[in-house]
């Protein structure tokens, strides 16, 4: 997608044909910049420090990280361990363990010598799938989009709520919640997004509302407060977000803050989507609610907010009355009742289990083992 | 209700007997300051500048506004113009509008000698009555957190959700939904409240959260996006927040996001009560989410953040993508089939135009004049 007009990937090798260039998001929004990675410990540290984030992006970005130890040293040894430092960079990221488990058996058949440029070639063969997927999900997305604009006064937008950042700074590009938003833009169907500003770390406010605004793609950030009051008043058209997990029932663990957004389009009759990658269905599960672990975050999360003060410098506050405790639960779950339906890159489908296993029918649990 | 040990209102004679000191909500909760009304111009500019905040404290900011003209100059025409001084500072606020015209029908059937010892009477009648109101409503609320404390094994707190601040800050002491969690806490009832930090202008992490901690009470800030997973988790026994308007069918306005609690209390089961002085019920109104008007107010709220920074100074900072639109509706309306039932200085009723006829025969509409 852009930024100030370029098009740009979140990851990319950079022209030297060696080192990996990604864009810094923990100085996102305030500023843009590229970060350079030498070799796999800074690929490494990448990913701890958040400079990169979203589960696709992380993924790419490990995946690379093998690539740049491979170009140091091509012995087992090394890849072994470059393996065992990215997996250790974020224990519990299924996508990270994904890519390097990829990059792992496709190297470790190969001569020493063979090792840099097939894993150059793999990791860059894992962007790009990345990419397809997210492509997908929006081709298939845009109908939903399409469908709603066809029923409304010529040149009147879309308006579609949106929750946190599922957008390409999470991925490689395009994103999935956003996906199909940027290819009805793409198309010249008018859009405008409700950008939740998604308290408490504000995604939505500083990276969601980021892109779009590069994009040209008409937004405005709301409070997460807002959007119930939005539905009553017919403002939106069509609420999609991203998930970080699906179980094979069709429950929704996203960013805290979702499930509110859902019992509010239910209320309002509003359509309520979740745009994912179907890697991120996790057949194993089917009570999101009792099933799932919610992360529990730093209260500095809460109680520090980060921003551009009047002298330009980026500074830190604290915000909450002093020695009052915080909590800072970082997801919840939106039970598939809520879920209008799931938009993968395989096509739409109802977020139930029928629903699930007609598209995945390889991936999906046989009927005996159905809990 | 108490700082730092000490027993305190939110609004004061002083002890020249004639100057009135007020807390400066402004500089809450970063510092504790008592700013000096010295005259009626004073008076006014607090309540423009939200120095004090709250319907029943800037009525009663007014009334002694209305105090401190006739301290100067106890003239008809003084009188006059210092309550159009005052009305117009904030001019939809309806107990602004009652406390001048209160003041206004005590005073001007007076001589002028009489008028300033008459107008720091009613003033301070005012202050005691909105004292009473509040401890009222504390005292009908507070069997609903002992019905629910007799249910749980002994020690174990009841845990009540609140947003925004309808606190003893907003009023002259006790506050609203807060009155009964400080008389459930002062019995040695064991309470811990969820405060929601209340985007966009915090007034729960800063002001509730402030309240709380002076008083004592357990107390935990969370992002407005937790309260839904926190009942799905059996963690929120009931929520009690405040409203600046009802309708006389039960409908509640309150800050922005309410709503969405509401939402989320009723698909968990959990008890929503809304606490109300009886004279923000608007018996004029049967919808209040097509009848009321929702006031927009300036993005910098949501734009724009204040806090104390590294070195220990006030500072605001911009946490929204540069450039990027925001929009800031200041209220929803929860509608009554939601609202589990109204607190009130006169008992606890039903959100419906029954329940609240029943409660108050006088002022509800006859029969034959209902929509």
């Amino acid at each position: 997608m852009k930024i100030d007009g370029n098009s740009t990937r979140t990851i990319w090798v950079a022209d030297d044909g060696r080192t990996v260039d990604v864009i810094d998001q923990t100085k996102l929004p305030f500023a843009f910049e590229i970060l350079k990675l030498n070799d796999v410990e800074e690929a490494a540290a990448a990913i701890e420090r958040m400079v990169v984030r979203g589960a696709p992006l992380i993924g790419a970005t490990a995946a690379f990280g093998v690539a740049l130890a491979m170009a140091d040293d091509s012995s087992s040894e090394n890849l072994a361990a470059s393996c065992d430092r990215l997996i250790g960079t974020r224990p519990t990221a299924v996508n990270l363990r994904w890519a390097i488990s990829e990059m792992m058996s496709c190297l470790e058949r190969l001569p020493e010598a063979e090792r840099k440029d097939a894993a150059y070639r793999r990791a860059a063969e894992i962007c790009d799938e990345d990419v397809e997927i997210n492509a997908s999900i929006g081709r298939n997305g845009l109908g939903l989009i399409q469908q709603i604009a066809a029923r409304k006064p010529p040149g009147e937008p879309v308006n579609i709520l949106t929750h946190c950042n599922a957008g390409w700074l999470a991925a490689v590009d395009w994103g999935t919640a956003t996906s199909p938003i940027y290819m009805a833009h793409d198309q010249g169907t008018p859009v405008h997004v409700w950008v939740d500003e998604t308290r408490p770390r504000n995604q939505g406010a500083s990276l969601t509302a980021y892109e779009l605004g590069h994009e040209g793609v008409p937004h405005t950030v709301i409070p997460d407060n807002t959007g119930g009051h939005l539905m009553q008043h017919g403002q939106v058209d069509l609420v999609i977000t991203g998930t970080d997990r699906t179980t094979a029932t069709g429950d929704v663990c996203n960013k805290i803050g979702t499930y509110l957004k859902a019992l509010a389009a239910r209320d309002n009759d509003v359509p309520f989507y979740v745009a994912l990658p179907s890697p991120t269905i996790d057949f194993t599960l089917s009570n999101g609610v009792e099933e799932i672990p919610i992360e529990q975050r730093s209260g500095d999360e809460v109680s520090k907010m980060t921003g551009v003060s009047e002298d330009g410098t980026v500074r830190t506050v604290d915000i909450v009355s002093r020695g009052s405790p915080v909590a800072n639960y970082a997801f919840d779950v939106t039970p598939a009742r809520l879920v209008t339906g799931l938009i993968t890159e395989a096509g739409i489908c109802e977020a139930s289990r029928d629903g699930i296993a007609e598209l995945f029918p390889d991936r999906a649990a046989p009927a005996g083992r159905r809990k």
